[in-house]
């Protein structure tokens, strides 16, 4: 009980990291246990992509740097310089990286769950990705979950089945440092909200 | 470590509970830690409905099942037979029921990392969601997800603002019994596949 609260208060949204690679068993035991996160009629559409290429690896951060610069063109003035300084990724230096899918069309689960809100198959892959960033953590293992992309893009660059849908990409490894404040918030981007204004009664 | 892989595969997506009400300091803790979760930008986009009103409460429950008839029409024979034994949701029994909803609308977090893919603020209350069902389970408190309903018709009942959208209704309560297989397994609807077939390497 106390230890899962101090995993959910020390889990970050890594975007630094150094360049020691992962034990490659160790990858496959946290995939493993992605597996066994919840899914909708027992569907486990989540399908994850290891991105094995360097020019594959370089052009998705390449795509991605380009669309950090124009979903940036709504910010101004000091909110634009802010927005410039962040690092928002670390797919160029992250030893493992993934893009992560929901397979829309599998039939596993014999559709049960997905019929009134088909976009329950993308949740239970949220789940898994969820799942995958705690495992990381309990050892040591940073993770950043990158959806500053156009998933066009990415899905004709890695050749993926039309049903798949694109959740986002995945980098994985040892982080620079260990923080207990978001980033984001030491950065003076955004500060966290009160749970109590989460919450109404009906 | 250790003790995060056996939460991971402790979890159960629960449709049987008890009704011994929960310590609503509990409750609070749940909700507070699940407000600790990931989301893009800093936004903190999940919204939690308490359903306090037994009237409430029974029409949902009733739409619900209303939903799940629709939904089943798609199965014959066996399986037919089958999905209709099914116990879908205890929204009945449950002692704590919530709503969950995204907030579309929220300026909090300045829109980073949602231009893109507006859809990482619904994956963020996801993630809030999966964080309060592990948090249930090292309390010994069941969870169950429910998504076979129509959001147009719950948002209508909960009169939720209109920037606000459904992700499904959480039971919370004690479970009638810990398994270690999902009910769907056991039940013979679907099983689990192996954690290889869902990566491939590009």
């Amino acid at each position: 009980m106390a230890a899962f609260e101090d995993l959910i208060h020390a889990r970050r949204d890594v975007r630094h990291f150094l360049c020691d690679p992962l034990d490659e068993a160790e990858v496959d035991r946290l995939l493993a246990l992605a597996h066994s996160a919840p899914s909708v009629g027992l569907s486990q559409p989540w399908r994850f992509v290891r991105i094995a290429t360097p020019a594959l690896r370089e052009a998705l951060a390449a795509h991605v740097d380009e669309q950090v610069a124009r979903a940036g063109k709504i910010y101004e003035g000091q909110e634009d310089r802010l927005y410039r300084s962040l690092k928002l990724h670390g797919l160029r230096e992250a030893p493992a990286l993934f893009a992560v899918y929901c397979d829309e069309g599998t039939e596993t689960g014999h559709r049960l769950g997905a019929m009134t809100m088909p976009e329950a198959r993308r949740y239970s892959c949220v789940m898994a990705i969820h799942t995958l960033w705690l495992a990381a953590r309990t050892r040591g293992i940073g993770m950043g979950w990158v959806s500053i992309l156009d998933p066009a893009t990415v899905d004709a660059m890695l050749e993926v089945p039309p049903s798949w849908r694109c959740l986002g990409l995945l980098c994985l490894g040892y982080p620079t440092s260990e923080e207990a404040t978001p980033e984001l918030e030491r950065r003076g981007w955004e500060h966290r909200t009160d749970w109590h204004s989460t919450v109404v009664t009906r």
